[in-house]
């Protein structure tokens, strides 16, 4: 059975990756970064989500010996331009204190009317092999931002994002209805017959 | 002598325009929202710098009936698509805060390499006369942001702006040798022929 490393140590995202893997590459032994306590974090230097996830993958894969999978997601915010995009995980300044990013969002566009709340979130996903080869997907999920938090679901901005087309929050959804249609089921999904093909 | 209202209550603010505009319509008394303490705040809830400078404009022209120069700018940074951007001033959730603003800017893009670090002050001025005519301008000021702050003169994000061309950031530059090249400077000058031929 191939080991293939993911390329994370979040708890909530390695629990979203491995049930989306798990399911779409079952012939595939899923190992994380909490494995390899040895590697560093990789800097996440990339101007975009794509240039983020293969810069990890590729990292990982050197670091490893063994293929390697990283995404890099993040929310897009019209009334931002776009932005945080990919400093989504450090916007407030630290890197991964949710809640100080979720606040400082909300803080910003407090004066943003709902019709112009549009959002999405995205997400590439890159698998790297140590011999260098590569493959990148990139999935979205459009929706809003509403004004308050609401669900304790999913991790990041998932409280304050509502979906096209939903009426519940991403957090407000269970694991299995937030897989089947966010950026980073899509685009785990997409990327899953590279990992068969390539392994 | 013609009254003419700058609807701003920012000292530093204040000072920059009082000086650009005495000398470019020396024929017109400034005042300011200084003397109009029962005008509340216009809420800026513009997605553009014009649509900001107009709102304010035309309020404060309609609540004084006054002839009212307001202004709307920011700083404008690559890294962040544009962003701060309408939100300067109130980047760190808290409307005013200059060094919160400051010191969240420069951990938001902390990982940027100089090249990418490119930026511009951006500033639209307007001009509303009670009746409801309007102008709208614009200047920019073409720079980078710095990695630690520079410099006490000023406001803003000031200490950490470099311009093209120049070593010092505008916190370094003297209140003149700021108006002479700021996005500020720049777009109440190309106000002053309106206003003089306005009023």
């Amino acid at each position: 059975m191939t080991r293939l490393v993911l390329a994370t140590r979040n708890p909530g995202k390695l629990a979203e990756l491995r049930r989306i893997l798990a399911e779409a590459a079952p012939a595939v032994e899923l190992v994380s970064l909490l494995e390899f306590p040895e590697i560093g974090e990789v800097a996440e230097t990339g101007l975009t989500f794509e240039a983020n996830a293969l810069l990890k993958a590729h990292a990982i894969a050197q670091a490893t010996g063994l293929p390697a999978v990283a995404d890099d997601s993040g929310l897009c915010v019209d009334a931002l331009n776009g932005m945080p995009g990919v400093l989504s995980a450090r916007w407030a300044g630290t890197h991964g204190d949710d809640l100080a990013n979720l606040n400082l969002l909300l803080a910003q566009i407090s004066d943003v009317p709902p019709p112009a709340r549009g959002a999405h979130f995205a997400c590439a996903a890159a698998l790297a092999l140590p011999a260098g080869e590569e493959v990148v997907v990139q999935g979205t999920l459009p929706g809003a931002v509403i004004d308050k938090p609401r669900g304790v679901n999913g991790f990041g901005y998932d409280p304050i994002f509502v979906p096209e087309g939903e009426t519940r929050t991403t957090a407000e959804l269970s694991a299995q209805e937030k897989d089947a249609i966010s950026h980073r089921g899509r685009a785990f999904r997409a990327l899953a017959p590279a990992v068969a093909e390539l392994l």
